[in-house]
């Protein structure tokens, strides 16, 4: 392309409905190691599909044991992702000419969704394969709400129940995720709520509970487990959730392609690791095959899993409720700060992940809030789009990666995925503009503690 | 295109940066009868280039009543442009199924712009022929914040200072926009505040006034015209905002041509008239030359210029400091009920638009906004996005199109501009879905009033 006699460079490359990838990619079929299997905590003995029947259908079950590289998407999955998918994949040039870097930065934009974020891509496949098991009601946990936001949305599309069980401080402190869910026919409740064992037990001890996502959690998957209708959905950590995602890096490879380019470098940032994986795993595919390639997971110093957790068997929950998952974990019972970042605040993070990072094919970095927000703000004031604190995190791992390159003057190409944006996070922004925004320090002795409390976890 | 034996139906139209328009349409080459020129209200002749110069650069001023049938846009517009353009052009096959109607539904969605709207379409352009011109700052007024955060944006992109008079009851009850726009780098200021002479007066009869858009506009005119380096910028009315906006049309024109169909009705909200004019003037220019073509304009009840008010010369600002321009007008004095659809509530229109209604091309429909939300409910659940309040009027007028269409067998081919996300409009969502919102009936005898003081304007 030129204009005018100026070569045009592209900076957004859009694809048609028809580039929608056919199958997710499923990384267990070339990991270099096997995964660790999930355990049951009483016998220690891996947990079989009567375990999980409770709370998933059968199909979901296969594809979280499944060794088949490509597991077909179904049509109907494909039908609800194009009314945003293919998302964007933008060069940010604007910012590469902010920062005088050589660097090339290219981002994935996930945040086009309805609901704003990445989440769909799962919840939607999750939807459809309980709709199809004739399951009528999906239960989850939500706390500021962007993965209830995403179940409520893929629920209606499928005509399913939903019941979100919302953190009761964010629930009345943040409620407009709420309205969100409610607009799209969820039926949201405060947790602990009185419709549970797991919660009437919480009140009464404690009438004015601002709850906990253990709690939620626990709720959630009580309701769906004591009622012959209903199932559970979770948002992150667990395999099929991952191989889902993978539906940004396939489209990703493809608009690289567009470009001419391959990444030296991937970025995500990782609360339980779905929009990292979603992004890189696809590219992982090459470096199995010998391709060059840096993966970087990106978390918060108050909550550092991978760059300070142990490597070791826990509950995906605070409440025990979860098989066993080896993982980098700070300790089921460790609470971080209540940094803005809410989706990266898990004490684990998803076995897949952690297995990569264990075996050096992922890498982790780990940066306080502040310069998280500034980070964010320099993207929002180049690229024009505000991002979510999550995804934040990985502006600031780019910006490094840039501002190294420039000193090093090598050209590195870096991709990082922009998994959601921020219009909900505008409290945020403005502590963080108003000079009010704190950092918290790495709570060593708080892990100390929590990890010690895993050794009788281990087989 | 087709799977599995199944034929696909393309429900999205996405166009690649090269297909962004090079020029915008001046709807002034075509129009049927002369546009009724500005006065001035001292002396009721029409407004001259030095009359405006105080407030607009020369380029603006001259765009302003330009007749060339097509104005080039400029390579650095297009270049901010693409960030976000081409937006999406969508068919609604799933609110189609709902309703169960033979119609096509037809959405161009321009809230995947960074600040959520159509607005930056033209707040990029006037940005831009200010730097050229050796401005240093833009001031401007918003209300919620819409055109405020779009004009914030594009300032940020061409290095210019904005300076933005917030409506004060806003500015405290809706901080989200204002923390956008602080994010873009831009001063936002409470209307009255004590920076402009006009808004010291205020604040000497009522140190506790709440704010107007018209103090606020007062606040803004007057600190460009006192600051040599300043000048103003007006998000909607004016004839070259609404030029500005014709990218809208022009790329849906393209997207339908792939869809292949033309539409017979093109749906559009209006308050200033920015958006239903950059969807449909494109269209018009069809229609000029034979093509058969309804264009509607929706607006609320609780403000009905068009199906209500009066043709006349009137003041843009309820201030009284701007030029007459003839239009339809609920009189500047008058002041709407509070919807939620605050882009909705001017007391005029576009004289463009107006001109249009007033000879048979452009219709006009008005509806309450309790059945314009039930609308908002129903799109937000069949085809996921959530419209803002403004858009939504234009949703609840195609609803009734399409039911229509049902009842007549035909499968006539709507198309509406979804303009902008509701985002940040949930406490509205909120009232409604809590049956707290409600109703305003048509203030006939306010509008009589206001129109009543009119006859002195005149020529």
């Amino acid at each position: 392309m030129s204009e005018g006699g100026r070569p045009v460079e592209m900076i957004k490359a859009v694809l048609s409905e028809e580039h929608i990838p056919k199958a997710w990619y499923n990384i267990q079929a070339d990991l270099p190691v096997p995964l660790a299997p999930a355990l049951h905590p009483g016998t220690k003995q891996p947990v079989g599909p009567h375990d999980l029947a409770p709370l998933f259908p059968t199909e979901i079950i296969l594809q979280e044991v499944s060794t088949e590289r490509y597991v077909d998407i179904p049509r109907e999955v494909r039908d609800i992702y194009r009314l945003w998918r293919p998302t964007p994949l933008h060069r940010a040039r604007r910012l590469e000419l902010a920062l005088g870097t050589p660097a090339h930065i290219y981002y994935k934009y996930e945040g086009v969704s309805p609901a704003g974020s990445h989440k769909p891509n799962t919840a939607i496949a999750q939807a459809f394969y309980n709709k199809q098991a004739g399951v009528r009601r999906l239960t989850t946990e939500t706390g500021a709400g962007q993965w209830g936001s995403a179940l409520a949305l893929a629920c209606r599309f499928f005509d399913l129940q939903c019941t979100v069980y919302m953190v009761r401080v964010s629930y009345e402190q943040k409620p407009y995720r709420r309205v969100m869910m409610e607009t799209w026919g969820a039926e949201v409740l405060p947790s602990p709520s009185p419709r549970t064992a797991a919660g009437r037990a919480v009140l009464e001890r404690d009438p004015h509970s601002l709850g906990s996502l253990g709690i939620a959690i626990s709720e959630a998957a009580e309701d769906a487990a004591t009622h012959d209708d209903t199932k559970y959905s979770l948002g992150s950590v667990l395999n099929h959730v991952l191989m889902h995602q993978t539906v940004i890096g396939l489209e990703a490879k493809t608009q690289m392609e567009m470009f001419g380019e391959y990444p030296d470098v991937v970025v995500g940032c990782c609360g339980g690791g779905s929009n990292l994986a979603g992004l890189s795993f696809p590219f992982l595919a090459d470096r199995f095959k010998g391709k060059r390639l840096r993966v970087v997971a990106v978390e918060p110093t108050a909550c550092p899993s991978l760059t300070r957790g142990k490597y070791l068997y826990d509950f995906g929950d605070e409440a025990e409720t979860s098989p066993l998952l080896k993982m980098h974990t700070l300790g089921h019972r460790f609470i971080p700060a209540g940094i803005h970042a809410g989706g990266l605040r898990y004490h684990g993070d998803a076995p897949l992940v952690c297995l990569l990072h264990a075996h050096g094919y992922i890498e982790a970095a780990a940066y306080p809030q502040v310069p998280v927000f500034a980070a964010a703000v320099e993207f929002a004031r180049a690229e024009g789009i505000l991002p979510a604190p999550e995804s934040a995190h990985a502006i600031k791992k780019v910006l490094d990666e840039a501002l190294e390159a420039k000193e090093a003057g090598d050209a590195r190409v870096i991709l990082f995925n922009l998994s959601g944006h921020g219009h909900f996070d505008l409290a945020a922004y403005q502590d963080y503009l108003s000079g009010k925004l704190r950092d918290y320090a790495y709570p060593e002795k708080e892990v100390e503690k929590a990890t010690a409390e895993l050794a009788p976890l281990q087989p």
